[in-house]
């Protein structure tokens, strides 16, 4: 698995998407980012565990405290991926645009030359 | 599934990533977007499914021929979600720098005055 396969198969998850969201206000501890979903310890944990397999997310322990916080830069490379496929598609749409101009072009002067 | 979760799930191959990558240049019959890949038609079928199952993918079939084209539309809620979530990382890490340059501010103007 590429780092790419990784993130894109993190964030497919809508609980997981929800703890990336509530991690990109702040670092929180295990138990806060899920408790508004309202889930089982277990399933945070696991949950948890693939984000930070991804990168998207690491964990340190002080104590008895496990915090969490969000490692933007594992984002990077996910929203860099979507952006080249867009540019190379709009870029496409322009070749597309000029040719239609050149050729709508075209047809006007052998129009005006009838 | 949620469209996003479809989305993602989608792109998470590195396979259906190399199809997108190749329909973004422009709409392929359904063997080329597969042909650099040397895949198994069955394979490629299967990927094509799920992509289509996503909406990035468009096919029609005219005689004996499937055409592939993207439907870029799909990876912009796919792009909008990561932007937001760097957008609100982006703006915590603005007020933090704001807390730090009014802290050393303070203690700048405490050290004068000593």
């Amino acid at each position: 698995m590429t780092p790419l396969d990784l993130t894109f198969q993190a964030i497919a998850d809508p609980t997981r998407r929800a703890m990336v969201e509530h991690l990109a206000r702040g670092p929180a501890s295990v138990s806060e980012p899920a408790a508004p979903l309202d889930m089982m310890l277990s399933a945070v944990v696991q949950h948890l565990a693939v984000l930070e397999t991804s990168g998207l997310v690491r964990s340190h322990k002080v104590g008895r405290v496990r915090t969490c916080r969000i490692e933007p830069v594992a984002l990077q490379g996910a929203e860099r991926w979507i952006a080249e496929r867009r540019a190379v598609w709009d870029r496409r749409l322009d070749r597309l645009g000029e040719f239609l101009a050149e050729a709508g072009d075209t047809s006007a002067k052998s129009r005006r030359r009838r």
